[in-house]
């Protein structure tokens, strides 16, 4: 980003930044496993650490989050302004309705910036003029992405510049071999940077109107996956339909997977563009009543439209 | 690879490295249409030049590969070392039948290094220590692997380090603009390096036993896909069989596949590890048989092993 996106502004920045998160929810891909079952074995194999929460718990993509953010915007981004998921809480289930609705659901690192109201309705926020999201969470993705088959440890960031069009690069994100080369570039580039004086090659970014501002994530437009769980009964459906229609959240598509008895079912909704403010509460409501078993699961779905 | 991976050995650079062929072989595989069709296509879109030589037979590719080759190994690598074979001769049966196996056909520039004869079957070659492999071609890649996923215009070069392990680095081949991005960086690269007077920043290699050998193609080892015209009566296969028998290479699989009438069949060996040379004499001794119609089709697999 700092040699070969001279002159880009970086549109938008999706990184797949931490090896035990991928290597947990590609294994719960592969073999339809629960979460818990995975990351026990993770942590006996050693690709997880004890307590996992640092890694699982989103904490050290947000680290790596914040300095992609700042190399692509070039102001400094406090960890406290980037929203931040894990994917304790994403489910066996919620990976094999992603898959049957063609998707993959990975944890994804995410800087974009977001246009001006009414330039493009897909990344708008509402009120503002330029800013930029900075956020990590679960998130659908498409089967066809180039970062769907980013798998096991291995590590990705896409970079979308309003010149170069898209890019990615790729590789192992965890293992010794892989962080000790990394290691030794970056101690080359810093001393052949003190040895020739040259601290600041090239400027890391375009300066633009949106410096400094992070939207907040109750202000971010998403797509989403929402997954409750129902008692089958007449009525259900016009419930929850007429809340997300007060909220004014458009709903995409609804699944009730068969196969399932007793008395509760799954029942998926695929949401349109919606400020994530709108859907949240939308989701409190819903939550309460009492048709509907356990917390709504909500994972954010991306398009890369 | 100046920069990212240092103190690293290149053992292997895989190129999608021409935006025309990449274009043409996805259509072809995504449509089913033959070469000429989708040429003619491409020509018209402004995708392929006239005459498409420079792309379509290789030599643009050879002129990428020859500099990457040159950044990983530390030497200059002469184009006419540089063996070159284009996909003018890869028809819709080839694309339809590799896909029936796990495989999809690509355009690689290859850049290996080989190494000694016995520690590793797979990669070796005949009567030499150590030689670098430099070559382009078309190559029968599995399904499965990240560059089979590069499709259209993108290009895509994977390189695998000793230290590093596995990379890949993507972005768009074609077009005005990611064109114009690049030649901008690269300007600012060399501009900053006359400023600061370092004109070499970092070897971009590690120096090694194998410089400036460039092994002879016919001595270089692959697997193959290969596929014939053949007179469907008995004793074909048996004929066939026994030229790769008494050249000393393995059959791994023959397929012959079923709905094809007439007087000619389509039959297909894939190939165990061999040299390029002995598959080329063995080739023209087959196709010199009575029992096949026109030219053996060859096209190298990679496994990636």
């Amino acid at each position: 980003m700092r040699e070969g996106f001279v002159g880009n502004r970086i549109n938008a920045l999706y990184g797949i930044v931490n090896g035990t998160c991928n290597y947990i929810l590609t294994r719960m891909k592969l073999e339809g496993a629960d979460f818990d079952a995975v990351l026990a074995e993770a942590q006996k194999l050693g690709y997880a650490e004890t307590p996992p929460d640092l890694d699982i718990d989103g904490w050290d993509s947000q680290h790596k989050i914040g300095i992609l953010a700042s190399l692509a915007h070039g102001f400094w981004v406090q960890p406290e302004k980037i929203h931040v998921e894990g994917i304790r809480h994403i489910s066996a289930m919620d990976i094999k309705f992603a898959g049957e609705l063609g998707y993959t659901i990975k944890l994804l690192g995410i800087v974009k910036r977001i246009a001006d109201l009414g330039t493009n309705r897909k990344s708008q926020i509402v009120n503002h003029k330029c800013r930029v999201q900075v956020s990590v969470y679960p998130t659908l993705i498409p089967n066809s992405h180039v970062l769907a088959s980013v798998n096991h440890v291995f590590n990705a960031v896409f970079v979308r510049g309003d010149v170069v069009g898209d890019t990615l690069f790729y590789g192992r994100g965890a293992g010794k071999d892989a962080t000790a080369s990394a290691v030794l570039s970056d101690l080359a580039d810093a001393a052949l940077d003190l040895k020739f004086g040259t601290p600041s090659r090239v400027p890391p970014f375009v300066p633009h109107e949106c410096k400094g501002a992070v939207a907040p994530i109750a202000e971010v437009v998403s797509q989403y996956f929402v997954r409750l769980n129902v008692v089958d009964k007449p009525g259900t459906l016009a419930k929850i339909a007429a809340i997300f229609g007060q909220s004014k959240i458009g709903i995409s598509s609804v699944i009730q997977p068969e196969g399932h008895e007793g008395a509760s079912v799954p029942l998926i909704f695929m949401l349109h563009y919606a400020p994530n403010g709108a859907v949240t509460k939308a989701l409190v409501k819903i939550g309460r009543l009492p048709v509907i078993k356990g917390q709504p699961v909500m994972i954010r779905v991306e398009n890369f439209e």
